[in-house]
């Protein structure tokens, strides 16, 4: 077999066997095949594409390149996702919560890129607090207390690593195949029965209209279903963004407050949603309506928030940070945005105020960037809200530089309003099962 | 700038400017941009394609990464160009002509690759033969004699050796306007004033049918004219292999018996028709029905063959070989091929038997290949001929290895025979000129 028939191949439009892929994927983790023709390969699938059993054999191929976690001593283990979006902090509510179910969480993540954060980044604002748990210590941990939260261990699908760092930087990365088969691979590496996917749809998420997140979703069904994997997925709107807090810090405090149940209503409502959708995949309870009972007890009796803080103990973090989110990392300074005359919110550009608090410090341009934790913005009105003439519609927590003027600038040009009544927006767009 | 913004603009199909491919180009030559990057971008030029100014552009960053050959005390340059098939020796009849003529000659070429050969491994047939010349060399043998065939010198469009190894092996090599930037880049840097395209077309050709040709052959003239360079182009018949020979040294014999006036009727005509259109472009003649008796007059005087003598003894070669061709290298064997029944040739698969002569080592499946200069094909009859039942139709000129039996056998499977006549076919099927 020659790397350039199989690229050839794929430029052509056919579809490639799965023993054609492991020639590739294999080749390529072990240094056999050189960055320049993957490149031109990922640039051939972004152009053509590749058929749903075919991104199957991608995955599989990916997986055989490292370790496959074996988690089934912990009965059915139900990994989370989202493909990211601005101010997405659902997985710190939802994880402690299931757990506190009684459902094991050993769910790894990953750090912000561009104007989408990472949950490892945010739990970094909590002092101490390791993402690095060696394959061991994740297994320890979760026997003792049912919940790890820690980055992707090096020995799982090595592939997608060395895929996604070439991707970056040859511009193939928004091509549906390679973005299932990269979360995909992770999750089935990781040693999950099942997965619930949360695509985020609009300026503030990868996928920028509902067709193309539609197609990611019911390709990570499927690759699921050839895997033997149960995933269900939710299409939610990423227009505005998600909660009040976007930025390292303030994101952990709305959390633990969405964990202790005075968290804004549109987190809330996705965390019990994709928290009654885990325990119903963990087989803990029957069917969602119990499900979302379930995660309300969780909330209700404080279990979720107690879980959180052990979670944190254990993994060298400062509990007290959880007792007291006042105690996390602040910004030395607030700017308060008010509004200029009485009006409606009309819309919050998501992606602009991704990318504003990137500019503050609060994500990363490029990879391996450091992050300040403690900036960022928190909005105080939703897309239909009414705020009055000098009311306080957005706090831009910054660092003082003489930068960040631009970016609360930015922050301020990113809410528009309408003094004409704008309807609500609707949080969950659609929902594909296998 | 950034390299992977460049990546994404073409590959979500926007236009290039002139200061960003010059970015890309320059950037390549000078290691300062990966071979992945490029292959990316390669992929997405590509899938994408160019616009013609762009290609343009891309044309001047490419000749900008070297040196550009001053020739102008020779008078006007007039360079000539085919585009590859198989067969295809009219460079080595056409130059000594219109040197004999009194018009410069500094060509350089290229070797054989797949199922085409190059002007430089049939040239090497000829014992002793250099086509390495310097660029002093070139100049001095230039004043002295009119002629030079030599191989490309490497500080001409470094850019186009880097980008032309990438795209061999990244399956980015059929992309019109980086085929014809390839080209154009190296007839510039050379210092051509005017160019005389010869773009084949068929199955023994790169280009596989009409429509592509011709935009083919729309870019180089436009390019050509960007750069003030008159370019003319003919599009030519590569169903069949032009003449009878298929093979280094059977063609250099085949090039000679043609100056000697006993050439094959249709390698004679594109003979006479590009040496023509290179006087006519030169100003040696006024049009073109003076070319061609111009071009007579050297194969009746023989001061073409002269000219060729002049040149193989000035680079080294032995001028007997040119003399007495039956001193080129021959094969140990030759296998006949008969016809089985009387006919009419109805097909012969030009790129079968280029690929057939590949197999008998004439040509090489990778670059630095070696290869055997005495094998190859000669064809008796053309499409449209009677053949008699058991006549000759080919001879194979063979090593006499085991695996020689396979080529043979393709050679005979190449030819498809009629009961019924068939019409022969038209060898120029038309003509773009700037």
């Amino acid at each position: 077999m020659r790397t350039v028939d199989l690229i050839e191949k794929k430029r052509d439009g056919a579809r490639l066997t799965a023993g054609e892929l492991t020639f590739l994927i294999e080749g390529y983790t072990r240094d056999r095949i050189p960055d320049y023709q993957m490149a031109a390969f990922c640039m051939a699938v972004l152009w053509r594409g590749m058929a749903m059993p075919e991104t199957a054999d991608l995955v599989a191929a990916m997986v055989a390149t490292g370790e496959r976690l074996d988690l089934r001593r912990f009965g059915r283990v139900v990994d989370k996702h989202s493909t990211g979006g601005v101010g997405d902090k659902t997985t710190l509510a939802v994880a402690p919560l299931v757990a506190a179910c009684g459902l094991a969480v050993a769910k790894m993540s990953g750090r912000g890129l561009g104007f989408s954060g990472g949950t490892l980044d945010k739990l970094e604002s909590i002092t101490g607090y390791r993402v690095d748990l060696s394959t061991a210590e994740l297994v320890t941990q979760l026997e003792r207390i049912g919940i790890v939260l820690t980055g992707q261990t090096a020995d799982l699908a090595p592939a997608d690593g060395k895929l996604y760092a070439l991707r970056d930087t040859t511009g193939t990365v928004p091509s549906i195949p390679l973005i299932a088969s990269s979360i995909m691979s992770k999750k089935i590496a990781a040693g999950a029965n099942a997965v619930v996917l949360d695509v985020k749809v609009g300026s503030g998420a990868f996928m920028k209209d509902l067709p193309s997140a539609r197609l990611l979703a019911r390709t990570m069904v499927a690759i699921g279903k050839a895997h033997g994997l149960v995933v269900t997925c939710e299409l939610t709107d990423m227009e505005q963004p998600l909660g009040r807090a976007v930025g390292n810090s303030l994101e952990v405090i709305e959390a633990i407050a969405t964990l202790r149940g005075a968290g804004p209503p549109d987190l809330l409502a996705l965390t019990r949603l994709a928290g009654a959708e885990m325990l119903v995949l963990g087989r803990k309870v029957r069917d969602r309506t119990a499900g979302l009972a379930r995660i309300d007890r969780a909330i209700a009796d404080g279990s979720g928030l107690a879980k959180l803080r052990e979670l944190v103990a254990a993994q060298g973090g400062d509990p007290r940070m959880v007792d007291d989110p006042g105690r996390l990392p602040r910004a030395p300074h607030v700017a308060t945005l008010r509004a200029a005359r009485t009006g409606y919110v009309k819309a919050i550009a998501a992606g602009a105020v991704g990318l504003a608090s990137v500019h503050l410090g609060a994500g990363r341009e490029k990879k391996g960037d450091p992050i300040d934790h403690r900036t960022g913005i928190v909005l105080y009105a939703k897309v239909g809200d009414r705020v009055e003439r000098g009311a306080p519609f957005a706090d831009v927590h910054h660092a003082g530089r003489p930068a960040d003027d631009a970016a609360i600038e930015a922050v301020h040009a990113a809410v528009a309003f309408s003094a004409r009544p704008v309807p609500r927006r609707r949080l969950v767009l659609g929902r594909i099962a296998g």
